[in-house]
């Protein structure tokens, strides 16, 4: 009966609670809206998982894993050999976390550590879970975004035996019994908590208070669950060390400069087929992210100039050959038009009016804001969907702009994220665990941390990036440590 | 009745003629292949299509567009609408050829043609047959590939009246009974040839040599048309004047260098999310092609190095920067091997046995058979299809090495290629059609060319480059011409 | 007399102290040496100072402007017309300071500031002077190093009318002396010091210390002067607040990243003539000093390695498409080895003795020490000064090793800094003083500070950054501030 | 007696002809004028030869090399040892060279040559020569060009006993008096003439005939001369082979693309000091020269853009990200302007009067009319010589622009050509002069020819390649031939 495994709020305040909060900034907002999942949508597993016309829901299914255990809820768990097979793809270029699991092994840093998990359900992720498994942890895990979820990879997670409560597609009440059902099970008490957002914490701290107490650490990596845990932290309510992944060097230097000079071309390419060389961009801002867009983008031969209001970013703009323009001076020209600012309506409404027919606009910056969309939405312009996540914004007289994920991240929603980058968080977010699981008493106190430089074997900054740096080549790099 | 729709072959050893004809080198031989469709994987409209679960072969179907007509034989005429959109993104960076069409269309130059046309079925090349009729041409036409067609393209274009025979999957004899359609039409007679791989032009060579006669020119695309061509005119029997748009400077210049440059990003990313940064490539062959996937490569902080046997390259290469190399010294150490020599078994069974775990290895040239896949399909190694048109190729020790596209050509059958560089060659087809359709008496003799450098108004290379030149932006373009 | 000119030390502890100091590091100390001036060699004017047989000293020689003064001391004022036109050259890209210029001398905000001044006596300096001149100061002027005054721009400096007392080619004796005519002059009491290494600065100190107290600023440009000044201020003996120009962050971005950029490639051209094109070069330590000399390399066809120690710019190394490699396993084949590090003993003996022969080494970092130098002045090598700054190290098998300015700073021995970013250093200065000169008591104690952010009209770092930003040029670059 | 040496026309017509001859272009042409010589102006060798105050002519100086000859005539023989280390550097980068010379000695495939040679006369000339010595062959040399001459490299040929008659500032009669005197040897008849510019040729042609005769071969560098024998061969007149390497491709790809992506920032560099990035720079022509100025120009940070009036190149120029404008829209932000187009006029004087303050122009193209120079010497402008090479023009209104090499070629009159440039150009002529020497009866008729590609054991091009790319690094380059 489907009301009995209806997850029970106890009452409406609380249920308006869980529903109010912001979660994961720019991922699970974005994805739970009607417009289709930013993660999946150029996933290159999603054809497996199209073809699935099975309408029912996983809650409602009586499924077995060849071990003979129920302990999950996937969408099918037949589909589990497909999922290994994009797992061991990903460990190809995930080799800093492999490093680490043939390391540590032998060891079992992790033997004891019950860790409830609540992250983005994909190859990426499993490769980690099976790590933490591999260092002696056990593992319960659930997605902590409703749309994200590749259901052959869950299947594959399952398989393996640990209890895993995800599918694409859930609804806003299946998100929170996934993640009830993950941390309530009987005789097992986690004492770790992995969390991408928040919820899942906030979850156990609403839920299990007694549980919450008795949890060793908390390591969470988004930008919003950080936030959760400073709030909680500063009311005195944070009665557990929490280490803080998001902020971490590696983090910063690579979801920036790195992963952005890669991810502006998929994005774009995926999106819209176009041509780099001889195409006139302007990129609005010149931090990391704004950086790692225009080396990429005049690597390929397009025209690229800046615009830049902290007079630093534009000196640097300007040393490294970008013409440093006012937008309105040249937004007629432009075929491309970039946001990474970090700020509000850098694309205004008259800019968008002021647009060659077929100029495409997008955002690489933290906010949805920095185009202002919203003034698009008027009776005059025609809106045509005409890709997933492409939209021509037509003018009375005809005049076509191309719209990218709705002015949403574009890195987020239209390419993929590169593996070896997810290895680097999910390897950091290993050492965390570990960290936080074995450290001494006293060591941390209630409050949030970051991975500290040096310190135990495995579990210090400068390790970590030797775990990266053993991943380009071992042969060839022969560091002098 | 479905036999009376069956293609007729007048006798057996015509069937065998027909079969047997190596058709476009590197996409239609590839896609008839039971491997998946090369053309479309990767596409970006296979969504709608995909969604179709409509198995009756569009031979048997009954369909008539808004017009009334049903001259066309397409898999749905109401997809017409998703078709156009798709046709609407594409003119977006087609604008050499839309410069052409507003330039051209008040003179007509095209009036009294009838072209019968045999190309892939894209929204790249609707955008042309379009430009064709707005010149005043008539067109009736077929696909030169048995998967490479977007139903919904075909459907908007049949939408507007053009006969189109063509659907995504069909069978030999559909290919065959689509061209035939094509062709034999009641009162209709047929005095230009639009090809791309030649089996048009051998259809109505062979069956209707009649109206091959009264033909007033072929445009030509494909390496093998041109082949084809070359060789009838060595026999004495082709008898109508041919274009070879095949060898003209812009799809030279194109189709490799800047093609190349970001295509070999594209098709890596998409099929194995590899980030470039720091990762070790070796590229076989420093022609344009190896110059182009270099270029780009490197900028994008990949740690190139390169083989080549002709001392001019490698000394560009030197002098570009790249180290040159033995590929059997440099083998163990690479993440990715890619092959553009055009020379055969450049990566043999030997070297692919001294690869890492986890090494990619792709083709970029012109064959199939730069890399020993052949080599590869023995007892002793597991092939495991992890994604379309990704294998791993697995050793008994467990090392896979990351095969694409079974070693077919990556940049077709992996990644899209920019419209931008379709919008040239479409472009010099439809210049080629109306300097064939327009030359004085005596220009042409019943032999093979190459588009004039000057000439007429519309249809000399300089004037096409012009179009390409408007395209990038006529407002700070000024070019003193 | 002579005699009377001769510098008098109050007694010869006195002496012994003005002596012991290490002065401008990498600058004068280099200099006085026996070898030739660093800072000269390559300096574009040379020429015209070669052809100079005058042996007799300046300070024997009775010389007159040709406005009737003869408070100066230069090697010869009937020059001054030459040295003209090397100080218009310099304005040419200096155009921050002349912004400057321009903007106050209509307030003059330095007018009745009496500065005494101690840097090198080159064109740049002198644009400097003279703004400082334009915006109302008196000013008094003495070269901060023996060799590197350009004799020329001294005489066109003096002919103006600013007492100033320097030449090429100073005794000991003579710097001392020149700086004491700098500082006491009859009726005139210097209220700002503008100091380059701190010599000027002790001397005051020490020898009119009732003058020193009642200076209202010291701006201090070297790495060293700022050492002193931090000292006298720990030592509770900085009666004066002082400006450190050194560490500001337009000095910090400039003379690293872009200025390396550029002078590792002038450096090496004018002392070598090597082309880069596919020469093998190794960049010991990946610091900003390193990716500037890495970017302009490979840019320019080098094959390029880096050594790096620390695990970030390693990683960085690796992200931006550099070979991480062991100085051992590559020293055999490289071309070029180049040093900037910061430590010592980069490049052994050992390492030295396993170069190819010909190999270039040479320095860019902030020590002397980085290639062990001393380790070659053994009896088994021969030393052949081949050219200024460089030296062909022999073996006795007649393997040679290039060594270039004895190890030293390659860019301050070998190369010319670009005028535009000496005008960024001196447009600091120059704002250092207006702000010092200026500012209302309290603002400043006496203590050493840092050019602040934002404050007056034309004394913060944003605004010296405009003044950069507009010398790009102001039609291009509109700025919304 | 001086008389004695004075050169002996025949007649009058005989001085006429010998006088009007344009010689090589951009080279000698140059430096016969009135200005300072093109080619030494940034020697870096020059400092030793400035300080001679010796005014003496060489020709009334008896001077004796330490094997007792007086068969020579240079500036000082006592300068050998300094010319020494000059040639000692030279070779460390002219491996191409110093590989033929290892291979070859032991052969002595020269041995019975007797050469008169025609050259610069510079530390890389004399590598070549010391080669053919070392080949086996005897030769007497002399300078092509009366400034170029390095006096110290001269008189350490001569001191070898490689007779050499050249100094630095030979006036017209010097330069036709060397010639004879390096031909006209008693009992010593030349079989071989290596030549650049064509005089050296023309003289025993005239003087010589039945020498000339006898000649076995010629081979010719430079255009001027090559152009000079194809009239003769024209004429029929030429009754002897030539070899043509001007043309070859070595040179071709050399000369152009990679020399001029080094000696344009050389060039700009030593006379200005500019620093490159945030420079505004406009490159007029995209061949080879200008590709390989913008190369360099946009790697260091420039922001460049192109004129260019063939439509594949600009459309080259746009796919590599370079903005295609007009020059006169342009004109006003520039801060640099290049010519490289081989036309004339390029830059008139009405965009001159449109230049801002401090623009620097200079010409990298064939012709020295690029930049309409004649234009500028008009009464109401002022020209200052402020460097050498360098010339500030000034307009009425205290305007300045900077001309660089008063419009002739850059990097010629301003940087140094790389050894290794050279040291191609020397082996091409070695190569050409075995292959000659050594041609059987009947392979070369008289004619001229080019390198052939293939042939004897040292004497193709392709050979010539190994050699070239032997000097990167034997050890890397593991070419499989």
């Amino acid at each position: 009966m489907k009301s009995v495994k209806k997850i029970q709020f106890v009452n409406a305040e609380d249920k308006q609670e869980f529903s109010k909060f912001p979660t994961k900034a720019g991922r699970r907002s974005l994805s739970r809206s009607i417009s289709q999942s930013s993660t999946d949508s150029y996933s290159s597993a999603a054809s497996y998982t199209d073809s699935s016309d099975d309408e029912t829901s996983p809650r409602d299914k009586t499924q077995v894993n060849s071990r003979g255990s129920n302990d999950f809820c996937v969408k099918n768990i037949k589909q589990a050999e497909f999922g290994r097979r994009e797992i061991e793809i990903a460990e190809q270029d995930m080799s800093a976390l492999i490093s680490l699991r043939k390391r540590a092994q032998g060891e079992k840093p992790l033997a004891g550590a019950k860790i409830v998990g609540c992250t983005h359900i994909t190859a990426q992720t499993v490769v980690m879970i099976e790590t933490l498994v591999a260092l002696g942890a056990q593992c319960r895990w659930t997605a902590c975004n409703i749309y994200s979820t590749q259901n052959e990879v869950a299947a594959a997670l399952a398989e393996t035996g640990v209890p895993v409560f995800a599918w694409k597609g859930e609804s806003e009440d299946d998100f929170w019994w996934c993640i009830d059902r993950c941390v309530n099970s009987d005789g097992w008490l986690a004492n770790m908590i992995l969390d991408d957002g928040g919820d899942l914490t906030h979850w156990v701290y609403k839920k299990y208070p007694s549980t919450f107490k008795k949890v060793r650490g908390i390591v969470e990596e988004s930008v919003t669950g950080v936030h959760r845990l400073y709030q909680l932290s500063k009311a005195g309510k944070l009665c557990v060390p929490a280490m803080n992944v998001n902020d971490s060097v590696t983090k910063q230097k690579f979801d920036n400069l790195y992963c952005c000079r890669e991810s502006i071309l998929d994005g774009l390419k995926r999106t819209t087929d176009i041509m780099f060389g001889g195409k006139q961009v302007v990129v609005c801002g010149y931090g990391e992210v704004g950086k790692g867009c225009c080396t990429a983008l005049k690597a390929l031969g397009a025209i690229v100039c800046i615009t830049e209001i902290d007079p630093i970013c534009a000196l640097q703009a300007c040393m490294d050959g970008f013409r440093v323009v006012k937008l309105s001076e040249v937004i007629r020209q432009m075929d491309v038009v970039i946001t990474c600012t970090g700020n509000k309506n850098i694309v205004s409404r008259e800019q968008l009016d002021r647009m060659k027919n077929g100029c495409i606009v997008c955002n690489m910056g933290h906010s949805n804001t920095e185009i202002d969309v919203a003034s698009l939405r008027s009776p005059e312009l025609t809106w045509e969907r005409v890709r997933s996540q492409v939209d021509h914004i037509i003018w009375p007289d005809g005049k076509r702009v191309v719209l990218l994920a709705e002015g949403r991240l574009l890195n987020l929603s239209c390419s993929t994220v590169p593996t070896f980058v997810l290895s680097i968080t999910a390897t950091t977010q290993a050492l965390a665990l570990i960290e936080l699981f074995n450290a001494p008493e006293g060591r941390y106190k209630q409050d949030v941390y970051l991975l500290p430089k040096k310190m135990g074997p495995y579990t210090n900054i400068n390790q970590l990036i030797f775990y990266i740096l053993f991943s380009f080549d071992s042969f060839i790099f022969l560091l002098p440590f």
